[in-house]
């Protein structure tokens, strides 16, 4: 992480001693951590670690007049007072008393705010400082903008424990994410998610200072979202009257992720992935509904990535009048300036299957016309309603269909990478893009669950073989907390490119997730791309933490469950309980 | 499956098509399917397939003397009456109509049991025939045993559906398992899981037919057992107070296994895996609380094949007495004939670091005469309970550290598989043991989320690297449903030799899980293994039948969420709603 060492200085882990009783159920006395995740930049101690009680009328003032940060101070509040937090790695958690005598409860955390009315955009100033005095019952935290007070909001929440609850006192933190771009991808196409799903994720993400959710809306397989001028795309292409989002629903997620200092960005995929799009429109919607890969034939002849097929036709002017009236519902249920266009994975058989598409081919013009044909009808028409447009990577670097970069102007095109690693990172900032890296061998967090299609005689071996010790999906292994963690998202490029990269984001790709298994799928490996992208993820020497993360990232999976994401366990309790001990030795020889 | 072909015959899908009532909102007229899983042994369907609804007053009937059927027969009853399922494949379930005029409402269903008082032992007889005429209302289930109706029972509650309940007509069942042992093997010390969890998993594998519940239940991270006699082994050795079983807690889970049909085997695992019976009693543990792998060490050096360390001391008379006590209370909680003394994985680093033992080695001992001092002392104890003994493989197969199989009387010794796939179950039977197979390649649930371990440097890597692409973890892939519907576990052996393969158990270890993946991470791969261990894998010629499973798992794990198990989604539900769109052609070219 090129620019992670910048500001990293001293940031010393907060080390309680809780003084427990010792009854014989309970093993010898615990020494245990409070932390915040992410780590902050910088957080400085009073010499002598010392805590207070919280008042019992503990206050957070002013009221502004803001209503997203209002709801946030509101929400804060009550957790501040109510969550009554204790490691996971206290043993008896009722005996743990207080090791110092306290000073005076603290009374109040006094918020100040130097622009009030800063849109929550790309690149909005978040950092904080927050101190919490030792001499004085009134803690003070500062931002330049109320998104940078729910960042530190969260940070003092998280420094509360305990019941009755108690805070340290003598601490100054200062903080700021090194990445403006932190964010999380989710499939509601493939299988669907209730509202609650994606506010409870939207929650969880704020808790992990996180700011984008990349709503991949639609595909090929569902089409969700409940348009008011194209109501027949989803009463037809929806899996049903019960799996739909209704424009108000859509309007509860964002203000939702505004109340959480969250952007809602919109992804409407084409022209791939728009099989559900023919349920109303067969005519705009080549190769829809037919098998995926044609018996007898070769991958190059397959008609989709995966199966549903279904890729709108660039060829038919049906087809702009369906995607312009789409595109204009969207950007008015979505205040958000980012607008992600799709333009992944544009399969050459399925466009092939077109008779349309067929004879220009043979009038000698290629499926990259086709696909410019499409970009340059749609392309402007986003921008023109104040979209920055982003794509996927293939748009430009697709081996077979892509466009020519000069139809895609950098100021308003954004290019999201998942393949081949920081090499194609490197390919869009080199072309002078911005990225967004969701590169699938790190961030993708549904990999390593093998593959999702029937009849699979490559499972069906009694002796090891390669592709089965592989796990036979294309993405495999599973991407553990630590891949993710140490991922450096502008690796290999210099200070003035990396400074292209606006950030990242992992995905969940629901070929075999929905709701049952979202909150495992996604915590807390997510929150380590939270922390890389917010700190870094090197100590101050810069060397990679993640073996000291490990034992901080136990005891925040710990305190996700308890608020109530089912974030899944990293290890058994007996390593959270014992720190280091569960550590490979594979670092130090 | 070498047994699976003898009486599968004629086993025919039972299809009905839903009449749809066409609205805007629905996709076309759908054709569903009804099945059971695990698939019956026969099912005979009248020529024309018919449906009689479910009389609003239907019973079953006569009431048996008998507490786990009665309790069996009130929890049906109360099922079938209320479950009111509906197919996923089905778009809009409110509009699904009966399609033929019904004949009259079945009144109830009429069970015959030959042996009322047989035991559920090993090997119990749990055949049943099934017989839903279409000219009476009145079924008939016929079982020689209370556990083979419960069986009939589960079968009978997934032929009906909808609402109001109807349930097809002039259906022939007979069902009969192929293997007599279809087990899970949960690991309740590493991470703890509550009653209510392990009674859940109970009730699910009994809707999967399943008969083993193998309670993997101490280790060395903690003893959550709290014993009458040895009370100090939970009260310091356990997670805390709030995370033990008690005698009662066991007694509940006991009896809940019988309503059921579901055996409780205990594992109480020694000579290894003990470190937290040095909780209590320090003296009987070697090299516990260690680090387990000594900086600058070899792999051989290690003290345990992962944190944390800790293995009984043979040398020392004090672990006898400790071992028989526990042993002692465990046999009288657990009315089971099996007993599982576990034995693997004895590691030569951690008994070499105890001075006793030293000296033995130094004045020619060696490390299997010490584990063989172990077994003489344990094994005959043990059996003189009444007790079968299983162990892990390792006690005859390790490569260090094993005993002499003449002091394993294969009368009384059942060894358990889980290295090295097919070539292990034959060492074992072809030594005379029978086996339970449990082999890592095809049952470990737990693998492929990547290695648990912090500070891991192999997860540090920007370049892809062989390890990296298999996912660290020495048991990965993740075992797919598909890998686990495949395997044959009588692969290679005569047959006369395969009947010593008394069944199979899949495995989730607790290094990544608790209670909150639980489910996710059992269902719908334990359906993979329970379907093949009840009727095989294979269809009617011989051909294993995955493709045709697809669909068919799809619909059952929908089942089993609606019945309140959290079993993850193997595909979008597109797939689910068309059936063989979504396979691969991998097996067809």
């Amino acid at each position: 992480m090129v620019r992670s060492h910048i500001s990293i200085s001293n940031v010393v882990a907060l080390i309680f001693f809780l003084v427990l009783h010792i009854i014989p159920s309970v093993q010898s006395t615990t020494a245990t951590t409070i932390d915040v995740w992410p780590k902050p930049r910088l957080v400085r101690w009073a010499p002598q670690h010392q805590l207070s009680l919280l008042s019992p009328s503990f206050t957070i003032a002013p009221p502004y007049d803001h209503p997203h940060l209002s709801s946030a101070v509101a929400r804060y509040l009550t957790l501040i007072k109510t969550e009554h937090h204790l490691p996971s790695s206290v043993n008896n958690p009722s005996t743990a008393t207080l090791s110092l005598p306290p000073p005076q409860p603290l009374q109040a955390l006094h918020i100040m705010i130097h622009r009030l009315y800063a849109p929550l955009h790309h690149g909005v100033n978040e950092s904080y400082t927050l101190h919490i005095p030792s001499d004085h019952p009134t803690a003070n935290l500062t931002a330049e903008t109320p998104w940078g007070a729910m960042r530190g909001l969260e940070t003092f929440s998280q420094l509360v424990w305990g019941r009755p609850s108690r805070v340290p006192v003598g601490v100054y933190v200062w903080d700021d994410p090194i990445f403006a771009h932190r964010g999380l991808l989710l499939d509601t196409s493939r299988n669907y998610y209730g509202v609650g799903d994606i506010m409870r994720t939207i929650y969880a993400m704020s808790a992990n200072k996180m700011n984008v959710f990349h709503w991949h809306i639609t595909d090929s397989h569902s089409f969700p979202l409940n348009l008011p001028s194209e109501p027949g795309l989803a009463a037809k292409g929806s899996y049903g009257d019960d799996m739909q989002y209704s424009p108000d629903d859509v309007k509860k997620i964002v203000e939702f992720g505004l109340d959480h200092g969250v952007r809602v960005i919109p992804e409407i995929d084409s022209p791939g992935h728009t099989g559900s799009w023919a349920e109303a429109y067969p005519e705009i919607v080549t190769c829809a509904n037919m098998f995926w890969w044609p018996a007898e034939s070769k991958g190059e002849d397959k008609l989709a990535a995966e199966p549903g097929t279904g890729q709108l036709n660039p060829l038919n002017p049906k087809t702009y009048q369906v995607f312009k009236n789409v595109i204009s519902d969207v950007v008015k249920m979505f205040p958000e300036p980012f607008f992600h266009a799709g333009a992944d994975e544009v399969t050459p058989g399925c466009w092939k299957t077109d008779p349309t598409i067929q004879s220009f081919l043979s009038n000698g013009g290629s499926l990259s016309q086709v696909l410019e044909k499409f970009v340059n009808e749609t392309f402007p028409y986003i921008a023109s309603l104040n979209r920055t447009v982003i794509y996927w990577e293939d748009v430009l670097l697709d081996g077979v269909v892509k466009v020519d970069s000069s139809i895609l102007d950098p100021k308003y095109t954004i290019l999201q990478t998942w393949n081949n690693g920081p090499n194609n990172t490197k390919k869009i900032v080199d072309a002078g893009y911005r990225a967004i890296v969701s590169s699938a061998d790190y961030y993708y967090l549904d990999c390593g669950h093998g593959g999702f299609l029937g009849n699979d005689s490559q499972y069906d071996q009694l002796v090891s073989s390669d592709t089965a010790s592989k796990g036979g999906s294309w993405c495999a292994p599973f991407k553990t907390w630590q891949t993710i963690y140490n991922y450096d998202i502008t690796y290999g490029l210099s200070e003035e490119k990396a400074k292209l990269v606006l950030g990242g984001e992992v995905a969940l790709w629901s070929e075999q997730a929905d709701p049952t298994v979202l909150d495992s799928r996604l915590w807390p490996r997510t929150s380590a791309m939270a922390e890389a992208l917010w700190s870094g993820n090197r100590d101050e020497t810069g060397k990679k933490r993640y073996a000291e993360a490990t034992d901080r990232l136990n005891e925040w999976r710990h305190r996700m469950v308890s608020r109530g994401i089912g974030a899944e366990p990293i290890q058994p309790l007996w390593c959270v309980r014992n720190p280091g001990m569960c550590n490979t030795v594979h670092a130090s020889i």
